[in-house]
């Protein structure tokens, strides 16, 4: 408070982290992270934040399916041509899902609840940046535990054990374009939580809770761009509240749910 | 690209601007950010991008309104007693809003489409950070105007003619928790579309489309912290498409909303 040195405004930088190689399943992303952190000139620090996109934790996971291998249900095959699309990757959403949300061939939209319990397109399977074009990349199964692992390993390489988000690109019910939020988290608090305290008025206020681990993941999309290789960010400046955590917080009970 | 001093890496800040007054009805914003942001250290240069709160705004074009004002109707009422709620509060919403998408006495719940084409909770009403305890802040009647206007005073005082881009706080259908989305933009296109660009494989990808002024928003969000005075947000560092714009590219179009 009294180092004058010190901006009084507050600032968080986002920092793409490149030159991470091709990711093999079996790598140690934490220490490929760390690693090119440092080789670019910015090593991790201590209260740094890690947003690590999807697909390369899919791909370190081995969760990358060779769609020959996939056999279509043939409820799978029905509504797949139907709506144009390839039957064995709508094989796998279903097979990636615990319920379908919105089903609608003729919009080509397919809305599931993955076993995870994230409503999204698709079950968040992608086939872009992947090497084989007939190859399509599942989520990670326990996502949390990934963010979990890159962490330790990213400690047991640096020294510094940065808070983890794992992030995923999600369309909105009721907004055009995507934003990426937050599939995955370890060592840091999903939720910041406004409600009880004062505003700038004194007021209590009373609704807020704001998801900041998503807010984390849209603004490492912005130096994470789609098709290049940055598939990093690490996130400098932001006070967190450090706790063993999960994404359970940011998903909404199915019985508050209402909107399937 | 040949210019070894610059980073090889991309990265992004967001300033916070602190230090603006009281917002009074009528005040020239442009002109208060700028001078803010001048007096911090941190004065507004080509490329900026600044994200705006919407509170400050609806203050400077006089949208709070006096409860006391407001004649609830007996549709209001019969719902206000019903979910515990202010008859007064339910009725602004109900002026604001172009239709009902969710309403729920038992949680409490009001979720509308505004005027503009917003769904989100109470018409975008609430009652934090506004002076009289016995007042609510509407949405601005046109934030994309809002936001020409911020920046066309801005470039006057500054001769800087940076996007803005105008905040709100947002729930989703199928997470807790909120974040910031747009509500008005002024001078960049609030999409970027990598459909037909060509991932790290060189394939074709297919579908996505990022709301980078949503994106830009939940970034902002992470130094405009809620109950403490910083109602703008400064991005840098950001490469953007200028463009005369609006925010309904970002918004859905009814004939394509599935969850309502």
């Amino acid at each position: 408070m009294t180092d004058s040195a010190a901006p009084h405004y507050p600032s968080v930088q986002a920092i793409g982290i490149v030159g991470l190689p091709e990711i093999e399943p079996g790598a140690n992303l934490g220490r490929l992270i760390a690693d090119a952190a440092a080789r670019q000139g910015t090593p991790l620090m201590h209260g740094d934040i890690l947003v690590v996109t999807q697909k390369i934790v899919s791909k370190a996971e081995d969760r990358v399916v060779a769609l020959n291998s996939v056999e279509p249900s043939e409820f799978a095959a029905a509504y797949a041509a139907e709506a144009g699309r390839d039957p064995r990757l709508v094989e796998l959403v279903l097979r990636e899902s615990a319920a379908v949300v919105r089903m609608d061939a003729e919009r080509g939209v397919l809305i599931t609840e993955t076993h995870h319990g994230f409503v999204c397109a698709n079950a968040g399977i992608d086939m872009s940046n992947v090497p084989d074009e007939d190859s399509a990349c599942l989520l990670p199964v326990d996502p949390d535990e990934s963010a979990r692992r890159i962490r330790a390993d990213i400690e047991a390489r640096s020294g510094v054990a940065p808070p983890i988000i794992i992030s995923d690109t999600f369309g909105r019910a009721w907004r055009d374009g995507h934003v990426n939020f937050a599939i995955g988290i370890a060592g840091m608090d999903p939720m910041v939580d406004y409600r009880g305290t004062e505003d700038a008025h004194g007021r209590t206020m009373h609704v807020t809770t704001i998801a900041v681990a998503d807010e984390l993941a849209a603004t490492a999309e912005l130096v994470t761009a789609k098709a290049i290789n940055v598939p990093v960010a690490l996130i400098r400046g932001l006070p967190y509240r450090a706790a063993a955590s999960s994404t359970a917080p940011l998903l909404r009970e199915r019985s508050r749910d209402m909107f399937r």
